[in-house]
């Protein structure tokens, strides 16, 4: 109720959107950062047009309804991005914002404004509080976001009372300081107030602006506006009708009279904003067929033709000629491989672009000048990064990959999680996967992150052990169309690995056979990334010792797990009881595969500070302590 | 080396603290936010007389030399926290800065400022690009937290190079924007320049400080200084040569002049300072001998002689008088039992107060005015909140125990790993624990938290399931002194119930029989929290068929796991293969104990936005499902 008195001037003033087409590419972004306001953008959506039936209003927070709780996109149509964990509604505003920023770079021509839209958020006290509002603001104002316009509610509530006391910012300073443009003290209730600082953000192209509007929570209801009794509460049949009354709305409860219909109907504005835009892309096409081509491909969200021929060609040249190193640095190798075929990609690190390799020899940098690049230095703001290659991958014409430590997953898990349940296509690149990073000590050591990312629904991991693993794992996340992969890349040199082709249909199948001993297994042995080559070579000492020991190589316990029965069977059967899996890792991702505790050789403690193959041995992740699992199982 | 000719004066002119005694309560607290200068905080140590020998940093980054690649507390004396994941250092540093402040609130008194130190924390541009440093410096500026001195190290240069492409920040507008009080632009190879900003800084008493020190990386190289390559990289032997004639230095690798260890010995100075405050303890216990003897009990982390006795009778009343009520209801009934005789349990929420229950009848706000409460009002920064608990749980004196929703202890998530890495006492809050929440739908309904959470090395996560496990939830989580707890409760009634004493000595085993057929079990079925009496049901529901089933309710399976094997062999004969478990989580965690897959009664989706109840049934999550895994086994 507090922002409605905006959102009306916005929608029916500003907003370049058409209900009819909530896909068309050049329709200007709204998002609603504090998403627990959802019914306001229900209602939004319902008086404009789209397909958002009164009767779903009605429903509002139950079943299949299309008006959840909070907005979630694909649920709604018009809505743009899922919010409710504050701030980063915000943050995936600026990813759109950024996306459009670098696609004006890439396709605009003299003449041809092609891709020319504003992202305009919503959002409330809570996202200002949230650290991830500093990362994905601070860096909008460095990349001179101009067509991205944030109004603040600044209704000075939050569900604990009046924010005096724990939210202190001087708002308008911060975002300045930001380097952003600030349009201070509007009164969020007085339309022409709202229009003019609308007009004043318009105007101000060469970097992000902030209105900050002065609203009361819950306007509209006499007894209770102001205070964070409303914030979350319904308002009561009382306060209902009092606020009825305060308003002079003598409706019945979801009745619009008609002349409010018409007044917001946006159809007929959308489709003629939308038709103009389809000139413009004609006009282009004229002049630029290749670009439009490529333009269109792109945000049909659809890879290059060529692009898996040229895939497989360097998945098997990577098998034939081999070589040893650290699967960060094959990653960056598979980059350089794939990249000049896939112009969408959009790279990527929160400050640690060496380490993490994922720079590759066509990368340019992206700036507020200099839109038209492919590579972001996002500085070291993990969680913010994350959640903007959310809102870049949402806004279509991008495949955002970046990169950072593993363990640093933790700073951007929720917005992995936001991916994950958003099924967006980002690619995270999390290098230095184990205690093989050695030195950086016990902070820098993942022991946890690897099965803990393993646990968020709909993420791929994928943890390779050689180039050719790291090739398909590239191939795999960027041909996946609904939901994110996670790569989690060594420090350390890892040894090729012989395979044959079926191997590296098993790649893509998740976990598969890679080393058969000559007579029947009598065990079994799976690794995953820089422990491969260690359950290689306990297959090899068991086999001195007389046992037959098969190695299954599992770069991918999700795909894995999701193949036919029959597969896994091939690859795990039944009859073979004595298993064992090593990881760097808290093993509990394996005990699915293994189904014995003895077979479990992982980690269950924190790392510490020595050269890497110190920690390895102190911790006792060992090739003798794979022999040893499973020597214990084969003499039973 | 750029930090070194600050850290010069203040170790030298301002730091109290004594090296013989590294844990004298009143001492000034230094923390170093930017960890991977680690070898500055060692050098400063072994300078001033700790027990940090020159053979530890000949050691630097090996295994149990003392000095771990980033510090450590515990490893090495004099360190106050651990540090390297950025920002957090800071926040911790906050969470000391304002222990100090609740202290001095609760136990000075007219002519005895009993509690009365700084804190000075070292930060670089890393950490004020995270997310976090926004999050705690917020809150420290509406706190007035004016003991606080931090000093940027403001080179210009981060990993991936001249910070001025990706953060552009004006940071000492941001930090006034917060409250604080900045001191900007000092030559940080300056001593006199540095020395003036400190005295201003501390001169400033009701607001925290920035010192914004002007530094060359790596000053002293010559021809690497002021650029990336020497962020994390060693100089090599050419430039260390370099080094040493730009510096004049002629003394051999690892040898320092007496005259020079003579200057920096801290030793007679730390000894004569921490006398003077023995003797103002002294005059304080003269004065006032039962908060004297409080401080004491306090700053040793003991809790009073008399809990264990009021602990065990709450608890036997909470059995005997039962009760159903949502899990964070009972949260609350045990802090209104226990909080009374705990002065030194400090509570908080990131603005959930009322969801979370954290606020008990005898709290009252800290504020900057009002330092001696006992409950901070975090704001909405789940991040920020666990690293100042962190850092208060460090200082002494306090048990920190603060609220959020179970789904966002992902943005708090490596905050919660420092806590358990550094083994400090803070206890977590995490309220509505499942898709029970019900209409919030997806975004907040916790679906892999739980499980993720019990991933992370010495985290105690509690699920309990009526008043009575709340209650020895808390019980343990307060006596635990070597880590963190983590509380998982619903927003749903749940059933209070029945158990004989031995049940009570269970809970605090983590895992134990509920309920007991009348003749022997053909079949176990486990669970924790809301779905225990999901649990009862089911076996109530397969009794009437004829089955004789136990309930294993299991509210901590880190307690449970760490049992003798007699014990869990009492609970979970292995004799009786038939089993199930029912959790509202990814099911992975309860795989070591069920066996097999049938039996994991569980989700492996993101829920849906529905009433609770809906959500469950829609999830497949019922007795009827439990019963099903239970007749398939017993059945075969």
């Amino acid at each position: 109720m507090g922002m409605a008195d905006i959102a009306e001037v916005l929608w029916n003033d500003y907003l370049r959107h058409n209900p009819a087409n909530p896909h068309w590419p050049n329709r200007d972004r709204f998002v609603l950062s504090n998403g627990h306001g959802s019914m306001l953008v229900y209602s939004l959506l319902h008086l404009s047009g789209y397909d958002v039936p009164m009767d779903a209003l009605r429903h509002f927070r139950h079943l299949g309804s299309g008006t959840p709780g909070h907005p979630e996109v694909g649920d709604t149509p018009g809505v743009e991005t899922t919010t409710g964990p504050l701030g980063q509604g915000l943050a995936n505003a600026v990813g759109m914002a950024l996306a459009e920023h670098i696609l004006a770079g890439q396709f605009n021509r003299p003449g041809h404004p092609l891709v020319d839209h504003h992202t305009y958020c919503f959002l409330g006290d809570g996202c200002l509080m949230e650290g991830i509002s500093h990362e994905a603001c601070s860096l909008a104002g460095t990349l001179g976001l101009g067509k991205l316009i944030a109004v603040y509610d600044d209704n000075g509530i939050s569900i604990d009372g009046k924010v005096r006391n724990w939210f202190t910012d001087d708002t308008p300073a911060r975002f300045r300081a930001y380097g952003w443009h600030v349009v201070e003290e509007v009164d969020g209730h007085d339309a022409e107030a709202v229009r003019a600082a609308i007009e004043t953000a318009r105007a101000v192209t060469d970097r992000p602006s902030l209105i900050c509007a002065k609203t009361t929570i819950g306007f509209g209801a006499p007894n209770v506006c102001g205070t964070h009794g409303v914030h979350g509460a319904p308002l009561g049949d009382e306060e209902i009708q009092a606020s009825r009354e305060f308003l002079g709305w003598t409706h019945a409860p979801f009745e619009i009279p008609d002349a409010i219909y018409d007044r917001w109907d946006a159809r007929a504005r959308g489709n003629a904003a939308e038709a103009q835009w389809r000139e413009t892309l004609a006009a282009y096409r004229e002049a630029h067929p290749e670009l439009a081509a490529d333009f269109e491909r792109r945000m049909a969200g659809e890879l290059p033709t060529h692009f898996a021929e040229h895939a497989q060609a360097f998945i098997e040249k990577a098998q034939a000629e081999g070589g040893n190193d650290a699967s960060r640095k094959h990653s960056q190798a598979v980059l350089n491989g794939f990249g000049p075929h896939l112009p969408e990609l959009t790279g990527g690190s929160a400050d640690l672009t060496g380490s993490n390799n994922t720079w590759w020899k066509d990368c340019s940098a992206v700036s507020a000048e200099d839109p038209g690049g492919n590579y972001l230095s996002y500085g070291v703001r993990e969680f913010g990064m994350t959640a903007i290659m959310n809102g870049m991958a949402l806004h279509g014409g991008l495949i955002p990959y970046a990169g950072t430590f593993l363990v640093f997953s933790d700073y951007a898990r929720n917005a992995v999680r936001m991916a994950a349940l958003m099924g967006v296509r980002s690619i995270l690149v999390y290098s230095h996967d184990s205690i093989g990073l050695g030195e950086d000590g016990p902070t820098h050591q993942p022991i946890e992150q690897l099965p803990s990312l393993r646990l968020i629904p709909n993420l791929d991991v994928w943890r390779p052990c050689d180039l050719t693993e790291t090739a398909v794992a590239w191939q795999m996340a960027l041909t996946r169309t609904n939901g994110p992969s996670a790569m989690a890349l060594s420090r350390q040199k890892l040894p090729h690995q012989p395979r044959q082709n079926d191997g590296i249909e098993g790649i893509r199948r998740g976990g598969y056979i890679l080393r058969e001993p000559a007579v029947n297994p009598q065990g079994i042995v799976m690794a995953s990334g820089s422990e491969v080559g260690m359950a290689v070579e306990a297959a090899d000492a068991l086999e001195a010792r007389g046992y037959a020991i098969r190695v299954v190589s599992v770069p991918c316990l999700e795909r894995f797990l999701a193949q036919p029965t029959d597969y896994r069977e091939t690859v795990l059967p039944a009859a073979i009881g004595v298993r064992a899996a090593v990881e760097a890792a808290v093993p509990d991702s394996w005990r699915a595969l293994v189904g014995n505790e003895v077979g479990l050789v992982g980690l269950r403690e924190f790392g510490a500070s020595a050269p890497g193959d110190t920690v390895y041995e102190h911790m006792g992740l060992t090739a003798e302590a794979v022999v040893s699992a499973l020597e214990q199982q084969l003499e039973q």
